[in-house]
Formats: C-alpha cells, sequence, structure tokens
C-alpha cells in the first residue's frame, strides 16, 4: 500500500502522484515527504509548552489541518504523541485535544561511568526517568575492560526490569573524558587513569541489544540544562556548562548544542592552566583548573577528608573555619579566571555550574562573580551571570540517553512504521 | 523582458514559465532560480584551482553544459568573471576557455585604526590590492570624532584616485576592539582609550558613497588566512589567529568563519588572564596575555625603546643579550598559556601567529611549541602546530574589504543586473 503524502504543499505532491511515469521514485519521494512531515509535527508537539492542540500544530507549521490531523494520528497510534483529554476552550468552536510526548512506548538508556560511581537510567520519551541504578565506588586507577563489563551487567539488569511495551532505541554512554564519539574511543580520562580505551570492544552490546554511543560527560550532561526534556529546550540556550566532580568538564553550549571543536573534544576548562607553579594534575600539566575546583582538590585543601560531603564543607565555612573558607575562595577565584578566559574566548557570558559546584554555588557565587567581572572584557556592557544545574544526580547518564530519545523526535517515521500493529 | 531560467532542473523550471495564470510569481520564482545558479557558478569559478572551463563548472555544479554557457556569459557580460585565451587540452576535444575572477569591474574599501596608524586599501574582486594608504601615527588616548574623520579623507582620497570603470561596492571598517558589526558600535578599543563610539554617526559615508560596516580587527584579518582571495578558500580553515600589535587579538575560526560568540565579541585571547599578579593592561585587568606578549611591552621588557623594531629585538636576541631573551621567553611561555588553554576550550589545535608575532615566530616557536604540548589534553594525539600569517602589513583592511567583495561572489545578479549596458 502506497503512503500518502503529507505535505505543507499538498497541491504539489497530488500533482506528483498524478503523473504515473516514474511510480518508484514518486513512492521514494511520498515517504520522503510524510517522514519529514512526521518529523516536524513531533518537533512541535515536544518543544510546545502548554500542549498543542491539533490546530495549534497547525498554525505553527503552516499546514492544512486536515494534513496535520492525518499526521498526529499516526504519531499517536505510533505511540510517539499521546492525546490528553479534550478541554473546553474559552469562547466558541469544538474543544480541543491537547497533545503530549508518549510516555509508554520509546525508552533510551543512558550510561555514566565517572570517578566516583556508575550509573544505569532509562528515560522515557517524555523526559520521566523509569529506573536509576547508581554504584558507587572509587574507581581511579581501575581497568576499563572489568568496570564496562560492571556497567554492562548494570545496564542488562535496568532492561530485563523494564514494563512490558517499552522499547529500548539506544543507549548513550558518558565518559569523564576525551572521547571520539564516531569511533567509541576514549582517548583519555585521567581522573580513572584511563588512555586509548576502544569502547565498543569492551562494551557488550548483546547484553542490552542495542548499540552504544559514546560522548563526553559534560557535553551529555549539558542537554539536561538545554533541554527541559527529549525536544523541549529550555530557557538557556547559551552557556558555559561546567560539572565538578573530582575532574572538572566542561561544554561551550551555543544555540542548545555543545560546540564540537576540531575532533570532538572541545569543553575542556578544567584543564586551563591557572597557575603553572600549582599541584600537579593527572593530565600531565600543573595548575589545572581541577586542583583549585574539583572535589576532591577542594575538600583536601579544606582540611576535610577527600570524600567527605560538600555540606560538611559548608557547614565549615558558615561556622567561620578559616581553612575551609580559603579552599572555597581560591576554589571560586580559580573558576573565574578560567571561565573568564573561556568567556572572552568564545563570548557565552553565563555559566551553568553542575555536580559538587552546584552544590556550593552560594559559596562560590560573590568571588566568582567578582572575578568574571574583572577578568572578562565586555563585563560592563553584559555582566556574565551565574547559574545551577538541575539537581539530578547523574545529568551525564540522562543526557546520554536525551540524545538518543532525540533521533525518534527527529525521525518518528523509522521508529513508527517499524512497530507491530501500526499503520505507517 | 522576462529573464530566462537557468536552473539545474530545467525542465520543472520551463513547466513553471507555461502556466500562464501566475506570471508575477512565476517570474519572480524565475529571477530567484537564476539567481541562485549565477551564485553557485560564481562561486565555483572564484573556489577553483586551477582556473576551470564551463566544462568544469558543469561537471562541478551538476548542471547542463548549456545552462552554465549562458550563466557564464551573464558572469562575463558583468564583469564578475573574466575569460583567459583558450588552451589546447591533452586529448581529443576542443580547447576550453579558463575563466578566473574579473579584475577590473568591482572594488571594496578596507579600513583599519590601529593603535599605531590608520590604513585604506582598494581590493579588487580578484583579490589584487589596488590602493594602500598607510598613516603611521601613535593613536593611544586620541579622540574617535577627529580620527574617523581623518580615516575619512584618506578614504576619499583612495576613491578619488581610482581608475575609471572600478565600482565600490561597500566598505568594512577594522578596529582593534570589541565592536557590534549589526549596531555599528564599537564598546571598547583599552589601547586606543575608545569606548561606547558610534561609528556610523562620526564617520562620514557620503565622503566615499557606499556605507561602511565595522568588525574587529582579528575577526577581519583572519579572512586573509582562511582565503587566498575572496572567495577563494586557503588551506587552513581551522585555526587560532593571533594578531599581535600593542594589543593583542585573536579570532577563533572554524570553518573558514571566526566564532561569533553571543555578541559578535569572540576571540579577545589578548585579555586572557595569564598571571594575575602581573602588570595592570589596559582593559582594567592584570596580568592578560597582552602585557607580555603586545609588541609595546614585549620591546619594553626586552629592554629596547617602545617604537623599535622587531629586528632589533631578534637582533638582541641572536647576539645572546639576556633580558631581550628572557622577554621573548616570557611572551612566548605567556602565549602558549593562553593559547593553550583556548585549544582546550574550542578543540582547534592550529595557531597562527600575524602581526610582529608573525614576525618573531621563529624566536618564540621552540617555547611556544613546548608550553602548548604541556597545557593542552589532547596535545599526545593532535599535537598543535603553529603557523604564521601572510606578511600584509595592514591584514585588518584588506580583510575587510574582502568581506565586502564576498558579497558579490554571494549573489552576483544583484550587482551585474544594476551594471550600465548589461543584459540580466
Amino acid at each position: 500500500v502506497p503512503t500518502s503524502p503529507h505535505g505543507p504543499r499538498g497541491h504539489q505532491q497530488r500533482a506528483s502522484r498524478d503523473t504515473g511515469s516514474h511510480p518508484p521514485a514518486s513512492r521514494v519521494d511520498q515517504a520522503r515527504a510524510r517522514a519529514t512531515n512526521l518529523a516536524l509535527v513531533a518537533r512541535t508537539v515536544f518543544a510546545a509548552d502548554p500542549p498543542p492542540t491539533r490546530a495549534d500544530v497547525a498554525a505553527a507549521t503552516s499546514m492544512t489541518r486536515s494534513t496535520v490531523s492525518r499526521l498526529v494520528d499516526d504519531l499517536v497510534d505510533g505511540a510517539v504523541v499521546a492525546e490528553l483529554e479534550p478541554v473546553a476552550k474559552v469562547g466558541p468552536g469544538r474543544p480541543g485535544t491537547p497533545l503530549v510526548p508518549h510516555a509508554g512506548a520509546f525508552a533510551a538508556l543512558g550510561l555514566q561511568v565517572n570517578v566516583g560511581y556508575l550509573a544505569v537510567v532509562v528515560v522515557d520519551l517524555a523526559g520521566g526517568i523509569r529506573t536509576r541504578r547508581l554504584v558507587t565506588d572509587d574507581l581511579r586507577g581501575s581497568g576499563p575492560a572489568v568496570v564496562l563489563e560492571r556497567l554492562a551487567t548494570e545496564a542488562a539488569a535496568a532492561v530485563a526490569d523494564l514494563p512490558p511495551g517499552l522499547e529500548i532505541v539506544g543507549a548513550g554512554l558518558a565518559l569523564p573524558g576525551i572521547v571520539t564519539t564516531a569511533t567509541g574511543m576514549l582517548l583519555r580520562a585521567p581522573n580513572l587513569g584511563w588512555s586509548d580505551v576502544d569502547v565498543p570492544s569492551l562494551f557488550d552490546t548483546a547484553r542490552i541489544g542495542v548499540p552504544v554511543s559514546v560522548g563526553n560527560e559534560a557535553d551529555l550532561a549539558s542537554r539536561t540544562v538545554s533541554l527541559v526534556s527529549p525536544g523541549h529546550p529550555g530557557a538557556l540556550r547559551d552557556f558555559i556548562y561546567v560539572s565538578g566532580e573530582t575532574g572538572i568538564g566542561g561544554a561551550v553550549v551555543i544555540d542548545g548544542l555543545p560546540l564540537p571543536g576540531r575532533h570532538g573534544w572541545a569543553g575542556e576548562i578544567g584543564h586551563v592552566t591557572v597557575d603553572p607553579s600549582g599541584p600537579a594534575c593527572s593530565c600531565g600539566s600543573t595548575g589545572c583548573l581541577e586542583q583549585y575546583a574539583g572535589k576532591r582538590a577542594l575538600l583536601t585543601a579544606a582540611g576535610l577528608d577527600a570524600d567527605a560531603s560538600t555540606t560538611a564543607l559548608a557547614e565549615r565555612v558558615r561556622s567561620g573555619d578559616d581553612r575551609a573558607t580559603r579552599a572555597v575562595d581560591r576554589a571560586a577565584w580559580a573558576l573565574g579566571w578560567a571561565v573568564g578566559g573561556a568567556i572572552n574566548i568564545v563570548d557565552v557570558p553565563v555559566v551553568v555550574l553542575g555536580g559538587h559546584l552546584r552544590e556550593i554555588a552560594s559559596l562560590l557565587r560573590p568571588r566568582l562573580e567578582a572575578t568574571l567581572r574583572e577578568r572578562v572584557i565586555s563585563a560592563g556592557w553584559v555582566p556574565p551571570t551565574i547559574e545551577t544545574a538541575g539537581a539530578d544526580p547523574t545529568p551525564g547518564a540522562v543526557g546520554a540517553a536525551y540524545r538518543e530519545l532525540e533521533r525518534v523526535i527527529a525521525d518518528p517515521a523509522r521508529w513508527i512504521d517499524a512497530r507491530p500493529g501500526t499503520s505507517g
């Protein structure tokens, strides 16, 4: 059965359907037009707030209401979009049916190896976190093969526990280091002590049934800031994300996406030199930002155990402890220096603090703000602002799942036509 | 007379010409198709090396030879493209006529205010520099109104001296500071001592007959690296350009274009802090890169007069002068530190040295290279490389003219149809 073209330029496509001389090319064109339009409608529904009706989608896409209705029906049948109860409109006209992302059919695995934990999340298409498995451990100096085997075991267990009907569309793995997404190679993750790790050869994807695509932890975590949920842009679209853990990762986010750079390795703000005569860094350089603002370095400098909590640190500062106060001050100053340099270079004057830096943002803010105002050449015109990331404990894993789910929104035809029982 | 459509999909456009029911829309579509195709042919000719024939252009654009021939004829009539003498091909077939940029009809004004000079260049569409006026002066602490008036006088003189038939398509002004191109506002140029300068209100464009668009000096100068001539990409397309004069400007160039950032203010590498306890900078911060590697700072640190030449500096270093050697070493180290941080943040591991830094590149190279290898986290995989810009003494002005000329290549129809005596 040939698919019918639901195009914004309906009359042109009907015309091409009338020409019987090239049926295969024409059918391919029609399928492509339908796929493009399904994606446009899906993108519109996922990005809208409040939930739009079919009429709202028609207005937003400049397609006819009947074309939109057919496309929405396909997306509803395909379980990409769901319908809420009709609500009466203010004024005349039939009540509209609000459309929302469908939460019950498609999901993605988000995986994360960090210096202090392994994480597995299952995130559905509406952004709901269905499962989270968090294994806390000290992975400094660990072996990649053993760790990725443990991660695959956790991931397989998460998949086995899923409710029936939830299809995993893909898996993303967030790593705290420099990765080449196209090949799955981790070049180096200094704090893990890993280098030249061929992830695809060590992670047994047969155990989860889908391929795994790797990414840098901060790049992926930044998606939980630029997006409210998959396909739904948040208020912040241009910012420098600074991810705090033992190491410090970063991403320069422009128009919602991390700047990749030449090889996908951009954003390594944790290894910007703050003081060349400072302590040796795991990367081989000296005085890198993470030697001042990384979690272990900061806690140790504050006179606390390297595994203490930021709550303990905050208590010490509030009680007037001099050593803790100086350590936080130095971290804020180092952060301001490195981020200030980054703002001068990329002109993105919004900083978003994640990880432990988010937890102590109120302590860091005064000195960080003052340092940025002093060091950023355009600060007199646009003063840099400091924001905090959400409180999700494994934003790298969640962002990795978001990236997989966005592939469904970008090309729903590919997914819904493959589902059993859909008309396609 | 209606223009005839020269489209890659000739039969579709002929079909639309046959429908007489919507003639105005159809004529607009045809004109748009012709403009798009003229631009495609122009881009192909300007970018090609060696000069292509009509057949080469047809092969490169997937248009028919007859369509290409008509478009090329229009570009030749419009003086955007010129024909060389036919050359015999190796093998059978008629000799082809090589096509090159036309040098004799369109040109642009490139203007520059730097701390040490005013410059005006006239650059033709083939990249030839027809005029260069260079007024050396110390413009620190100068008044913007007076300086821009002097610049307009020089520009008007350059226009008056032009050979007949050379049409100025626009003027670009390179400024050593933070500018907002859309409004023509210079926010600040610390070394000039200028801030909040409304350039359009101070530069009398009536004297040159074309509007002036402003830009950052390093952003514009970087075009003389990414391009061999207008429309002709060079070998380097991704690099960090560092412009050395009294101040140090920069541009992060990705795929041939400077990264703009949020407001067009990116690339301010000269104001990245190298040592917070270092000397006060004109920007209000302390220990900025330009306090170590800026020309005046470097010469003074080397024990030379601030207005001495880099040749004098190089002689001192080669003669073993300790103070000069230490000053160059410190400049190279500061440069490596700031650029190394930039490479960590944007992952563009190619540095291009311009201005006085180009002149002393061989002195800077050993320490700069070593510092980059130490400070760049990915250096073990892709070692940063150091290149030098061309020797043009006013690359900001030339790049500003390039930017104007690229508008002709991007939309030749707009220019050739306005010329007297062309069929359009």
